[in-house]
C-alpha cells in the first residue's frame, strides 16, 4: 500500500534527523539580536532578521536547493520533486521575534524543516511533490502590528496597501523596511503570493506548559482556539481619597475589581479549557492617594468551541454594565477570531508518526495564534508541538531541551515525507 | 465680659472682610505658574512660588506689617500687638501647588489670613497678642516628598539634614532650591524654628464634597482622621495568555481583584465614615496577551477612630494573604498616622463665629492631612472649611465661590480676634 510505503520511508527519513546538528543551528542563530540576558531581538525586516536569513541560506546553498522571494518578503527554499509541476509541500514557520525574545519561537519550525531536507538528502529520497522550507515575514507583530503578516498576505487576508503605509515605533514604513529585505535579496526570483500548496505543517515550541505537564515530547496540534479580545474603559471620577465618602465616589477600579471578580465566576469551567486574563490595567491617575478617575483593561477570551466563545463572551458586556459601580462603562470587542480545527487526515499522520517513532504524544490545541492559521484557509495542514520549560515564551528565559526539539523535527520529517508522496 | 467683648469686636472685624478684594486676589495669584488649562503649576521653592510670595508681601508692604523667614523658608508676617512679648496666633497655610493644581488649595488660607489683617487695620483693632500671616513651605509634597516640609520642621518633627539632602525628580537638592529662596528673601530677619505660637488656625478648601452637599459655607474642622498606608506586592508568574491552563496559572491580578474585593467587603461601613482606596495599581508586563507575572497596588485607609484603624487596618495583611491565588503577597504599611483632634475650644470658637455671623456651619473631620497636623503637636490648633466645587482639588478644575471664601474668611477673622484677646 501507498500509505505504508510512505510512512517506511518516513521514519527511515526521521532517522536521519541530527540532534546535535539541529540544536548547534539554534546557537548559531541566537547570534543574530543576541541580548545581553541569553534572549534574542530580532525583529521583523531588521538587519538581524536579514542575517539570520542570509545565515539560513547559506547552509542550503549547497544541497541545490533553489529559493525564492514574494512581494512581502516570505522567503521559500525548494528542494526539487520527482514532478515539479505538482503543489509543493510547505514547511516552516519565522525568524524574528519579540524585542526580549526567545531562541526557540519560529526558529524551530525553520531549522526543523531544514532537517527534514537534510534528512531527504541523507537518505537520498526524491519525493513526488517538492518539499519547500518557508521562512514568514513578520510573525510577531512586534515590531509592525498586527502580525502574521507573511501567511496572511499570502493567503490573500490582507490589504497589501495598508500593510506597507505601516510604521513602527520609530516611525519607519513596513515598506521602507522591506524594501531593505528585497535589496538583500535581490538575486532571489520573485514569486507571486497565494501560489498552490499541497500541505502545511508548522512545528513549533508549545509556548504552554501542557506537553511538559504530560510528559510528552510531541504535540500533535488539533487546531488553534478561538480568540476574543475586549478593551474595556471604566470612567468614574478622580477624587481625594481621603476626603469623599464611599456614597459620593465613583471608584472605577472598585467597580473593575467587581467586574473581573464576576467574569473570573463566569468563566470558571472544570475541563480546565477556557483561557480568560485580565492582562493590561491601566489606571488614571494612578495615585495612592486618589479615588481612580478611569481604568482601561484587556480582556483575552480563548476557547476552542465556537459556541462557547459565542455564549460566554456575549455575557461579558452585561457583567460589565451590572458591576459599573456608577461608573460609565465601554466595552468594545477588538479583535474576534474563530476557532480552527486543523486537516484531520494531517493531525493522523502526525499522530500516526509519532506513534510509529515511539515519541510520546498527545493531540492538545494551539492556545496561541500561528503563521498555520493562515495556511488552514488554503490548504490542509498541521501543527507539531514540542514541550517549552514551563511554557514560557515572549522571553529570554524560553528553553527547550536538545531532545524534544529533535523528536519534533522527526516526526515532521515522516509527516512530510508521506505528505509529499501523496 | 471679655469673652464676649472679643466677639464683639471680632463680628466688627469679620463685617471689614472684602469679598471682591478676597477673589480678585486669588485671580491675582494664580498668574504665578497660570497653566495653560486654568490651573496652576507652582511647586514648593521654585521660582514661581518665590515670585508668589514676593507678590503677598506687596500686598502687606505699606501696612506697617514686620516679615520674617527661616531655615525652612517659612515666611511670617507680624501685625504687631498690644503684647509683643505675648506669643503671637497664626493663620495661613501654603502657596505651593500641585503640578496639576488649582487656585484655592492652600492659597485661600493665606489670602484669608491677610484679609483678616486687612480687616484689623479697617476697624483699627490693636490686639492683645500679635497676629502673624504664616505662609509654611512645601505643604504639597510633589515637587520633594514628603510634605508638610515647612511646618513639621517647625514643630521639630523632621530631621533637617535629610530633608535638606532631599531631591525633586530633576535632581536638585531641597537644600539648594532653599537656597533660591533665601537669596530672593535675604532682607528678612531670620527667626528661629518652633517659637512659641499662642495659637494656630487655618482656613482651607474641603477638597471633600460634604459642606457642598450639606449646604454649608463653613465648616468647623473637628480633627484630622487617621491615616495607615499600604503597598502590597502580588507576584505570580507572567506566561502567554492563550496557552497556560487556569490550574497551571499564578495570576496576580486575578489574586488583586479577590483581594481587594474582600477588603471593600471589610471597609463596608454604615455611617460612611471610613475612607478605603486602591488608588494606585501596577500590572507587568501588562500586555493584553500576557497572564499578569506581578502586581503592586497601594491602599489608603483613613478613619477618625483610632480603635477602628487600628482593628481595620490590622486585618488587611491576612485578607490579602488568603486571596493570594497561589501568588507570593509582600504587604508593607508605608504610612501611620493617628487621628487628631483639634483642641476643642479652638473649635467650638469657630462654631460660635459662624452661628453669630449667621453663616451655614457644621462640624466634620478633615480627610486630608494639613500644615494643621502639625501645629496640633505644639498649640491649640483649629481648621476652617469652605466647600468647594464637588470636592475636586488638586486639580485645574479646582473651584470655590467667592461667597464662600469670604464667609470661611468672615469666620476667620472672628475667630482670630478672640483668640489674639485670650
Amino acid at each position: 500500500m501507498e500509505v505504508l510505503t510512505g510512512n517506511r520511508i518516513g521514519l527511515e527519513v526521521a532517522a536521519a534527523v541530527e540532534e546535535k546538528r539541529l540544536w548547534d543551528r539554534h546557537v548559531a542563530l541566537a547570534a543574530y539580536g543576541r541580548r545581553d540576558d541569553g534572549g534574542v531581538n530580532r525583529q521583523a525586516l531588521s538587519i538581524e532578521d536579514i542575517d539570520a536569513r542570509k545565515q539560513l541560506l547559506e547552509w542550503t546553498s549547497k544541497a541545490g536547493y533553489r529559493a525564492f522571494t514574494d512581494a512581502i518578503g516570505n522567503l521559500f527554499i525548494r528542494r526539487e520533486g520527482r514532478r515539479p509541476d505538482l503543489a509543493p509541500v510547505l514547511t516552516g514557520s519565522h525568524l524574528d521575534s519579540q524585542p526580549a525574545g526567545g531562541r526557540f519561537d519560529g526558529v524551530f519550525g525553520v531549522l526543523a524543516a531544514l532537517e527534514v531536507l537534510h534528512a531527504l538528502d541523507a537518505r537520498g529520497v526524491e519525493t513526488e511533490r517538492p518539499v519547500e522550507i518557508v521562512v514568514w515575514t513578520n510573525e510577531e507583530g512586534s515590531r509592525f502590528s498586527p502580525g502574521m503578516t507573511g501567511s496572511a498576505a499570502f493567503v490573500g487576508a490582507l490589504d497589501l496597501r495598508k500593510v506597507m503605509a505601516s510604521r513602527d515605533e520609530a516611525g519607519v514604513r513596513f515598506g521602507d523596511a522591506l524594501s531593505d529585505v528585497a535589496a538583500a535579496f535581490y538575486d532571489l526570483p520573485q514569486r507571486t503570493l497565494g501560489f498552490p500548496v499541497a500541505a502545511y505543517v508548522e512545528a513549533h515550541i508549545e509556548q504552554g506548559p501542557v506537553l511538559e505537564q504530560s510528559n510528552c515530547l510531541v504535540g500533535a496540534v488539533s487546531g488553534i482556539q478561538g480568540t476574543r479580545w475586549f478593551s474595556v474603559t471604566v470612567t468614574g471620577k478622580a477624587m481625594h481619597a481621603g476626603t469623599v465618602p464611599t456614597h459620593l465616589r465613583k471608584d472605577a477600579f472598585k467597580a473593575v475589581t467587581a467586574m473581573v471578580n464576576a467574569l473570573n465566576g463566569l468563566m470558571m469551567d472544570e475541563t480546565d479549557t477556557t483561557r480568560f486574563t485580565v492582562g493590561r490595567v491601566i489606571v488614571q491617575p494612578n495615585s495612592p492617594n486618589t479615588i481612580p478617575g478611569s481604568v482601561i483593561f484587556t480582556i483575552d477570551f480563548r476557547h476552542p468551541d465556537a459556541a462557547v466563545l459565542d455564549a460566554l463572551g456575549d455575557q461579558i458586556e452585561g457583567i460589565c454594565q451590572a458591576n459599573s459601580g456608577g461608573c460609565e462603562v465601554l466595552v468594545e470587542e477588538t479583535l474576534r477570531s474563530k476557532p480552527i480545527a486543523f486537516e484531520p487526515s494531517v493531525v493522523e499522520r502526525i499522530v500516526d508518526a509519532a506513534r510509529a517513532l515511539g515519541v510520546p504524544h498527545m493531540t492538545l490545541p494551539s492556545g496561541a495564534f500561528h503563521d498555520a492559521k493562515s495556511m488552514s484557509l488554503v490548504c490542509p495542514t498541521g501543527m507539531i508541538f514540542v514541550p517549552c520549560a514551563e511554557g514560557i515564551s515572549h522571553s529570554p528565559e524560553e528553553r527547550a531541551e536538545p531532545d524534544a526539539l529533535a523528536a519534533g523535527a522527526r516526526v515532521l520529517a515522516a509527516a512530510i515525507v508521506d505528505l509529499a508522496q501523496a
